[in-house]
Formats: C-alpha cells, structure tokens, sequence
C-alpha cells in the first residue's frame, strides 16, 4: 500500500503518503492509524521520522494524538482544514456572500448540466422539506434545507465548486442554522420550489434568479437581527 | 516578539507561532527566518522541538529549506498553499466558473459599498486597459485586466472572498492568461466599460449582468478552443 521513500526529504514525503491516504479515503476520519512499528516496517523509516511526518499532519489539522491511545483521523481535507479556520474568524454576513457567490453559480450550471435522476432527486428533496414546513417540524425543515442545497450544488457537476461549498458551509453551519429558523416562511418555500423548478427545466437564468431572491431574504434577515455586519 | 510556550503540545505550538509571524507578516514571502540558536533562545525550546515545528510548516507549504543556506518563507498563506494544490489538480473551465462566481458576487457587492476613491481608482484602472488594448499591446492589457478584477473584489470589502479570489486567481493565472490572448476584442473592452460603469454608478443589477456577459464571452472562447472540459 504504501511505497518506500529515498531520503532526500524522508519526512515530508512520509507526510504527503500519509496525507494522500487520508485525502482519497483509505485512512477514514474517526479511524486510529496503524501503530508506529507497523508503519516504520512498511515506510522502511525510523520512529524519529515517522513522528516527524505525523507531527506535520497534526499541524495540518488532519490527526489528532490521543494521550495513550494512539493517533486519529480527524478531517478528511487539508483544504477543509484552512477553510474551516478562515470561517471561524470571519462574520457571518461576510461567510453567507461568499456562500450565495457559490450556490448561485451551482443554480446556474446545475441548470444546464442535472442528469434526469438529479432531476429526480432535487424534487423529492424538495418535497421534504416542503412537508417538514408543513409540519412545523422546523429543525427537520432546517436539515432537509441543508441536503438540498449539496444536492443542488453537486448537481453542478463542478468538483472545486462542490468542494469549496462543502468546507464553507460545514463551517458556517451553526450560524446559517440559526437564522433559518427565522425563515421558513411561506414565501422562502415558494423560492425554492422555483429554484427546484427551473433547475429541472434547465432554465438556468430562472434558477439563479430564484438564488438571488432568497438571498435578498436572507440577508435582510440577518440584517433586522442586527447580527455582525461589515 | 516570541511568547515563551509551555509544555503540553510544544511542536505544535511553536510551529503556531511561526505561522502567525508569517500570517501576519512579520516574516514575509522571501525572508530568511531566524538561525536556529536565536529561534531556540526566543523560544526557549530544543533543537529538536524547533525542526519539528519547521518541518511542520515545510508540509504545510510556509517555509522552505534550502540546502546549506537556512529556511526561507516561501508563502504567507496555508489557505493559498492548499488552494493552489486544489486548483492545479482542476480542469480549466472549473476553476474558471468558481473565480466567475467570486466575480459576480463582487461586481454586486463593489457597486454597493465601493468608496469614492474606489470608484476613482476603478475608472482609472479601466483607462490604463483601454489604452493597453488600443495600443495592441497583449502583455500590457493582460497585466492591467487582472488589476481591474482585483481592484473590483477588493471593493466588494468582503474579506473572505477577497482572500479565496486572490488565491484562486493566482493559482489559475496561467490558464486565464492565455485564454485572455483571444479576447481582446471590441466586445470584450465594452463589456468592462459597463461593468466598471455600473460600479461607479452603484447599479448592482447591470453590474452583475455585465460579469454574466463576459463569463458567457469566456466560457465561449473556452470551448472554441477545445480546452478541457467537463
């Protein structure tokens, strides 16, 4: 599985080996990684260098030491890492433009580019999350809201765009998820019906419009709460 | 400068140090960093402890070492470091639609918080394109074009998305440069005038209109040429 390195920098390719088997999955977040002995045989390294390398991937925020229990996966992507930290100390205002410049370009292209089974899905999404407002079921509402918007986005077909919105909105979720309970109006359901809509009738102008109706809502939400503003 | 560190996850917190000196740019892009016997001193730390933490930001695409002549700073930003990772494993016309998105969210935000001196700044920056292109000079327009976008995100005063646009542009510099060669037409100059207009003017609206018009010019020009694609 994994390739013996030369020596030339040992370390930092004992870091990037581990790394990409974090990032394309085989080592899985939550996962102990195999114990030293067991890497330093398949490295073909000392422990010093082992340490080294794991120590640099606990700097990137991709392991986590346990104290007497061995060493963890705990993200998946080095990327989701900055990211996450880079959210963190922005306001919420700032986090929710940067989102809306990505789901209304999701909104556009997905228009254009949504498989017939996409298609499918974005309408029986919609239809959860239509019935959880029905129910007044507001933190289902605020879930189903969720997953709609990744399917939307990875309906985009466009892989740095799904990536980049996974990391921001994972990272700004607590502060989108507060103010949607303040949404779930009639008129919020009825924009994203015609989001839902136009996506599935490929209108991508339609869609991005329907983007940047709830974003108008949005962000006079955040507005009238008062919330950290620019 | 240095705070003393204690104990508990000392690698760690000294490479944290050294990456917020260069975060913050006390050390900056092309400094050598201080030789190991003072660093060791400011810090109160071991030789041992100190290469840890280097090595850490070595991995992390901050420092650099150079065979026999010390560690420099080779970037200021882990999230520019991992963008750019992410963006040259990207195709084209990916990369091209999220810094669209960046773009278009900007024009909006720009025509309604750009300053006098930015719309000032704006108009001028415009000229100094048209004169490049009506000069004929590629290089030249190339050159003065990227400053305009710049000039537009930075207006936006959304610091988030200045950070992602900045990364994301100069890691797909290269691509948007040669694609750029093709479009220097009449269209293409009139397309920023009313993007720069609108700006100036504070119609958020036709602002984001005339991104959509030269996304749709590029993206065209894109496929003509049968670059990567989806």
């Amino acid at each position: 599985m994994l390739q013996k390195t030369n020596r030339l920098t040992l370390v930092e390719q004992v870091a990037l080996q581990m790394e990409s088997l974090i990032e394309s999955g085989k080592w899985t977040v939550g996962m102990r990684i195999p114990a030293e002995p067991e890497l330093m045989a398949e490295l073909n390294v000392s422990r010093n260098t082992l340490r080294e390398a794991i120590r640099a991937l606990i700097h990137a925020g991709l392991l986590k030491t346990k104290q007497g229990d061995g060493t963890y996966v705990c993200s998946s992507s080095a990327l989701g890492v900055v990211l996450q930290k880079r959210i963190l100390r922005s306001d919420t205002l700032q986090t929710l433009e940067v989102r809306h410049a990505l789901e209304r370009e999701a909104a556009h292209l997905a228009a254009q580019r949504r498989t017939s089974d996409e298609a499918q899905e974005l309408l029986l999404q919609l239809e959860r999350c239509e019935a959880a407002a029905a129910n007044g079921d507001i933190d289902r509402f605020v879930t189903e809201d969720i997953r709609l918007h990744q399917s939307i986005v990875t309906s985009s077909h466009n892989e740095v765009l799904i990536e980049l919105y996974d990391h921001i909105a994972e990272a700004s979720q607590d502060s989108i998820t507060s103010m949607t309970r303040y949404e779930v109006d009639t008129e919020f359901i009825e924009i994203h019906r015609q989001l839902v809509e136009a996506i599935v009738e490929q209108d991508a102008a339609r869609a991005a419009a329907a983007v940047h109706r709830y974003i108008s809502q949005s962000k006079a939400v955040l507005v009238a709460e008062g919330g950290d503003q620019l």
